[in-house]
């Protein structure tokens, strides 16, 4: 609960200190409790990935729902239901999605329009001039839809390694972002422009032009934010407790009741190259070293290759602690969390 | 479903003729409804990967079930509830589980006893003899434990490539079976021996010594499975429907509501050695060519990167079915079944 705390506290402050929106993602933790400590922070505004998720923090007393992914025309339906209740942002990168929202949408949403700085994931990318001023326009005129501003995910901060590229590539995605934005500003001076993702909200300083930022992972970080150098070991968050199932002295290595159901298979390579599936923390909290790590997983099994001293404290019957490469993704599989205090609360699929 | 009961089919039909026990695990699609299909094959004993499975299908008229995973010390009041009401053969691999259980069982329990026959997860390796003598001994002393037999996963037939390979293995892998449990048969003839991949059991026609299988995959095969040689593209049974969002001229690629919460990250290299997440079937079920798939995947966005001719084909607002790279962790995460009759049936998590 305290790191999560800290975490939370930390992105708002420097929000406030940059006077832009904190508008948390809520797809890492999807926890309708986890939400509600945000809203000791100020935070009256998130974001979410689907539709499902917007209806159920919208369930639970969220006013203010940006769904940061391009418009699926299959979920009319339950947008025009959501927007009948509760304030709802979509995000648009093509036409046929706006005509077609236009012609069914019977409640107002607002719109960011996504373009893409580099993350080459989806949005309209900055030279695609006539596209853009076509949706922009488009959206503009329309009764229904409220253009509300340029949004990005500056996802190729992911691809890079260390603190100097990750700020290096998030001025340069800011910079795009301003650059498009300027086009429109004469105008339309209210376009606002959101920004996302972990890395480079958690490094940056430097948010010029920025309204608003939209980090999720943040809350919980993980493996793979610390192997980015975006946090600390200690502001990791969530972890997984596995109980240990087998032990196999001939190369070190122990069997845990913890595998690709419950820790995604997302991997990131230790610095020899070989694959990770994440990492040990001990009890006290402290990182194991890297030789110390979970080398394989099966749809429920877990291996661990550990050193020889490691190997000889871990016993069957006991627990470990898995520190996961992707918090997100573990924690949509985990579904539910046992919080410090001694506490269980659930999450979206719980609910 | 004409698929899935051909798979089903063509399995029993195998163990049949070879006079063994057809024992299918239902970790892949984890659905009463599905289970329900084997009985018309004369299955009577399946196994699972979990106690929450085992719980599930005990309240689905399952009344003889092999938990397939070496004993968690932490379920066994789970086990006792279960061992209560209907037949269930645990999972041992170490003394400390079966010390354990001796203490602490209720009721009785069939034992089966890993052996590692060169998948290197988990279980006994065929030269550790003392601690099989010590544990077989210990087992067949127990008034709550019944030694039922030896049990193997070829798990290292999924890191060979090709027919040949496969069935080397296989044959290796029984062999090895077969010699760890000559040491036993004079003092307990009864001793049955169990092997479980797909990849064998799909390819193999000799199970000499074998006494039952429990191939889970086969149901709905998948990518991997087609990779590996041991399916045909129209025995895949099971794809994911994906609603299609965006689309990117300048790189052929399009965006789809289909991400790592939907298919898993499990990965295999195409022939260029680039990862790939998933394939596309056509809507006569034909499999696109290698060139067309699944590039990237974040948590709720897929990336396909396709030919110019496919790009041309699939249009925003459209579905694409996606061959997954492992068929079991994308049911486990989709939690429902759309039918080709129409119909929506659900799984474990949807119960």
């Amino acid at each position: 609960i305290d790191k999560v705390l800290e975490n939370i506290s930390l992105m708002a402050d420097k929000a406030q200190k940059s006077c832009i929106r904190f508008r948390p993602h809520f797809k890492t933790h999807q926890s309708a409790e986890i939400g509600n400590w945000f809203r000791e922070y100020g935070v009256k505004a998130i974001t979410v990935s689907s539709v499902k998720m917007a209806k159920y923090f919208a369930f639970h007393d969220w006013k203010d729902i940006t769904i940061a992914f391009p418009f699926n025309l299959f979920e009319v339906d339950q947008v025009n239901e959501l927007a009948s209740e509760i304030h709802i942002n979509l995000l648009l990168e093509n036409l046929i999605a706006a005509h077609f929202l236009e012609k069914k949408l019977e409640n107002n949403v607002g719109i960011f329009i996504k373009i893409d700085t580099g993350a080459h994931r989806t949005g309209i990318l900055p030279h695609q001039k006539e596209i853009l001023d076509e949706l922009i326009h488009f959206v503009r005129k329309s009764e229904v839809m409220n253009l509300k501003g340029l949004l990005t995910h500056a996802g190729n901060n992911y691809d890079l390694k260390g603190k100097d590229d990750i700020l290096a590539n998030h001025k340069k995605s800011i910079a795009i972002l301003n650059k498009v934005a300027r086009r429109y500003q004469a105008q339309f001076p209210e376009l606002q422009l959101s920004i996302g993702d972990t890395p480079g909200c958690s490094l940056a300083g430097d948010f010029e032009g920025v309204d608003e930022i939209r980090p999720g992972n943040f809350v919980f970080y993980d493996l793979m934010q610390f192997n980015l150098g975006t946090c600390k070991p200690e502001q990791i968050a969530a972890t997984l407790f596995c109980p240990v199932v087998s032990k196999h002295p001939d190369r070190n290595e122990i069997g845990i009741y913890g595998g690709a159901v419950h820790l995604s298979k997302e991997r990131i390579l230790n610095s020899k190259g070989d694959p990770l599936y994440g990492r040990i923390m001990d009890d006290s909290g402290a990182l194991l070293p890297e030789e110390n790590f979970v080398a394989h997983l099966s749809q429920e099994h877990g291996i661990l290759k550990v050193t020889h001293e490691i190997f000889n404290r871990i016993n069957i019957g006991d627990t470990v602690r898995i520190v996961p490469v992707h918090s997100c993704l573990t924690a949509n599989l985990a579904q539910k969390y046992l919080l410090s205090s001694g506490e269980w609360i659930t999450n979206i699929h719980n609910p």
